[in-house]
């Protein structure tokens, strides 16, 4: 059986990675990609890398070319995608959106944070927040409409998820703190993302009131059954992709060091790609860079009783195009890592 | 049916992509790795990217271990490998060796550049030399021993074999400038090779008299019908993957642009991993990183009269594991792009 | 005026900064440079960007050389640091030194991190820690030791100490992320400090247990006037210089944001080299490189009630050599900026 | 003697490094810095790095204030700098220009290049090209309009100088083939040189016709006493700072590789930014990052016959700003090196 999709909006860093994993996966065939931008023009010109799929044209964003396709993958911006995900679910097409703006159960809260009305807020209760290894499986496979989670979120939510299960960890102690690649700012022209900008320039940013914020207090509440608020402060490394992020909190357990590395390890053992590495090894970004692997180690402070749990995973990747692979695979039952198979590459 | 394959010196760079590359193949299913200097630890311990196979434990250096193989390949150092690929050979089994060690037909240009006499002299003669593209697919298909290609070589010699088999170039006037990304060095701790020396410190090395100079002098040679000299300079990129040389010489047609690049397409036309850039684009080290793919480019200066060819390629694949695969594909008849479909990681 | 120093261990990066910034001070004269591994060469065949500066030779490492300097700078390793100092106090001759020998005021905190017994308890008493900006000028001034403060300690210490002084944050509540370029690492050849293994490669590393964490502790304890235990993790980013440190706490004021800002900006008005950042700038290590500079930020979590501050430094200049030469600038009245004007290179 | 000094310009790459040197330099006052498009701002908000200079206020361009400046450096783009100097010449300002305006010497060239006919054509005749290591510098000292070189040709200029005045080399068989960092292309916001385009992509562009292409011929020719024509092929290095050029060429003279460079260290033994490397030495462009230095080194390939000349510079210092203070010291005799006696950055 082969798969037929759609990509909105491929000329992104997203819409490109989603290019790169369907391209080789075993039973999808891309049925066409979309870019207002380069309309008429071959991805390839877009995306040299792509040279070896010449047949790929960009069409202009007309949601009606879409019955071509069983799936859509929309990797439209935020504020644009909510425009197209109801047209599409109209149409009977089932849709993976990796945009902002169905990862948000409450409109107002959505108002509050990306400063316009959602135009499909009955949408909200139906979206299925697609984060697999968090419970939701059997969800996806029954949605229309999957919402594919943030970078940030999902690095903290897998990192914390066994913690907040257990109710581990004194909440309101808990700090977060995430560094993330350049490739996350998207490939428009800034001069904040230029190279001799970043290059050598390892910088704070967003220290509070970044938007992934209230998408990691609403499923992390959901985690630990009770309403938090978190303090979430990301950082812009001087690298493409990859994102690490560290969390500290004060415990609730007395356990040893390698009671927490089990807690994480029995909750993630089924899972192909998460690992969590043994007591004393240290996750790198380039250790899961290409991959939809997830890193994650647990450190316990013994001096002041203090845990940490720190997750790496590619922004791109599990972070985007590849958690949305996922999800696609587990909504149509095509085995939930085809297509995502690849090692990460070193160095 | 399922290929056998063991891998002798799997801690290094190569070592390490001939197993991502491998662990993926359809048809392949890797028998043992070994290292001595690691020998008993899991392989994930040493390249933390591999933490999916846990499986793949390091065997010291035994030939013997290789009954348990179809085919295997040898990423161990030069000299090294001279004293290990007979003894493989003894035994019945097929060898793709990576080194430097059976790429130059004659024992005492080996010698020259080397610094050591020959071990193996009457293997010279038998090893096929393993670039594909450039017609010896018949001789690898029946080889007992491919010599993988150098990864400078490989980038010169894609660049200027349709130039040379139609001579279409003044020889005397070729100039070959190169630069590669560090991973070239190896994976040792070497001063020259750390982080701080390297970043924002694009540098020359070796200018005059680099050890893949007979190697690009041997082939060029071999495609001219005469025998060449050629001024080949290396530099070094502050990157980690990633080869691109820049060719330079007078030539003997008087051609249009887009004839010369149709000189180009035409020679490669149907070959799955060489793309011939349209006139105007410029080939980038990112644009097939991680793939087996070449990009190639062709300019022709039009006030000077000279041309100019581009090329790029992934030292790790196309320059050294990813070629090593193509020709076990073709020596075993599976499929020349079995496990090398993977596109090129961007960004 | 024309002062002579010494650099003991010349061969390093902190050493080869040391002359970067003591060969263009209007009042010094480097006297002569240490390098035990390459006693005899020129300095410049060791450090090329120094070829300014052919009439430096790496000199043995003999004490009694010493005798013809005002000031010797000590930028050896710890352990080896502790044989030399008192040999160079015996002489007469003033010392900063920038290991970590002397900056433990406790014998046996100093044996239980750097597992050896301290052979030169005495001097601990009188050692002065040498950061400037937290009050320590008289005390220099009258130094015959300076110990020169850790790189991460110094980041750590500009950014708390105005809230310590005030008592306005929860101690207990404390986290510190901080974050280093592989510079910090030092120049001897490791793997870990490979280009080709630390680009794209951010990482955490010591998550716990870091040997700066007893020298936080201690002169954060004396700010607060009462024993402190941090937690204090590293991460290390792939660039050559630069730390950011990012500071979390619970305040025990109900302050502004602008207030928060003003209380920083109080506390260093009148200091040459701490800039604190208007409200909404984000620090970057590249807005310092290079300089004595330390920039600070600091922000209010409105919705959590959380405070973070935020600091930037060079770790090979403000937080190494620069430090030590600003403080040598104390101990002779030379003016503190004296040498040390260089704005920081961007990009 | 304190000089007063206007910056038209000074929110580019440019432009910020002539505020980082000139606010050093111990005989110059900065009166103005203007930048259309920042006016009103302190260009600390544009450049952080320069926090420690809060005087100085973006100004809007208008020549009529630059009659409180005794020297204008004119860092703006190429066709606007031509509609201001002559303004600024008529008020008695001497000038050093930055931008490409004034250093063709031939009208129709510039025209054939740049796209429009030039404005101000008397000036190219009266324009000093201000190379001063070339023997212009009582041209210099005289002129009123300094035409600072590009950073390509000063690469270029500095390494085969030596070889043109002793008719040394083969001109029909020179190849330049030269790459730089990415602050060359600009601060302005343009996808290539995103640092997810540039990181890991070491590219070649404008493979023919690249500008600096006649600045170069005419300033050969000029060294060569004869009309010259050359190959010059640009590539972009995924760093920030610094050129690196090689050239190659068939030599006309049998001597050794010692006296090659013998000819090189006499023409520039005087010069306090040249340095004539030891025969085997590489250079690199971290040995100069951030100062007023090139470094030079010379190759004879004993097996071809042919010569190799690189060279480094740092493309904002030596290549623009810092060549532009030397130039302004030589014209108000200042001293040569006055404000250029930073060392470099290293790491």
């Amino acid at each position: 059986m082969t798969i037929s999709v759609g990509i909105f909006g491929a000329s992104g860093y997203t819409g490109g990675e989603l290019v790169r994993l369907l391209a080789c996966h075993p039973s999808v065939r891309i049925a066409f990609v979309t870019s207002e931008r380069h309309a008429g023009r071959p991805l390839s010109s877009v995306f040299p890398h792509l040279a070896s799929l010449p047949e790929l044209i960009c069409q202009p964003l007309e949601v009606s070319r879409a019955t071509a396709c069983d799936v859509a993958f929309c990797a439209l911006p935020h504020l644009a995608s909510m425009d197209v995900v109801p047209l599409l679910l109209e149409q009977g097409i089932r849709v993976v959106d990796l945009s902002a703006d169905f990862r948000l159960r409450d409109g107002e809260v959505y108002q509050a944070w990306y400063g316009a009305a959602h135009k499909a807020p009955a949408l909200l209760d139906e979206a299925v927040y697609g984060l697999p290894e968090l419970g939701s499986r059997s969800a996806i496979r029954q949605a229309r409409l999957v919402a594919n989670p943030g970078c940030y979120p999902t690095s903290v939510l897998l990192a914390l998820a066994p913690l907040l299960k257990e109710g581990a960890i004194e909440l309101e102690t808990l700090v977060i703190d995430s560094k993330s690649g350049v490739s996350g700012a998207g490939r428009s022209a800034t001069q904040g993302s230029l190279f001799a900008e970043v290059a050598e320039g390892f910088r704070a940013y967003k220290t509070v009131g970044h938007r992934h914020t209230p998408e990691i207090e609403q499923e992390l509440s959901r985690l630990a059954g009770i309403g938090m608020r978190v303090r979430f402060s990301p950082h812009l490394i001087p690298q493409s992709r990859g994102i690490l992020t560290t969390c500290y909190a004060r415990p609730r357990k007395t356990l040893t060091p390698g009671e927490w590395r089990e807690m994480l390890y029995r909750f993630y053992q089924d899972e192909p790609f998460v690992h969590v590495l043994p007591l004393g090894e240290y996750p790198a970004t380039n250790h899961v860079r290409g991959s939809n692997q997830c890193h994650l180690a647990v450190a316990l402070d013994e001096r002041t009783g203090w845990l940490m749990v720190v997750s790496v995973l590619d922004n791109l990747v599990k972070g985007a195009a590849g958690q949305a692979v996922q999800n696609m695979n587990i909504l149509l039952d095509l085995g939930e890592s085809a297509g995502l198979e690849q090692l990460p590459l070193f160095p």
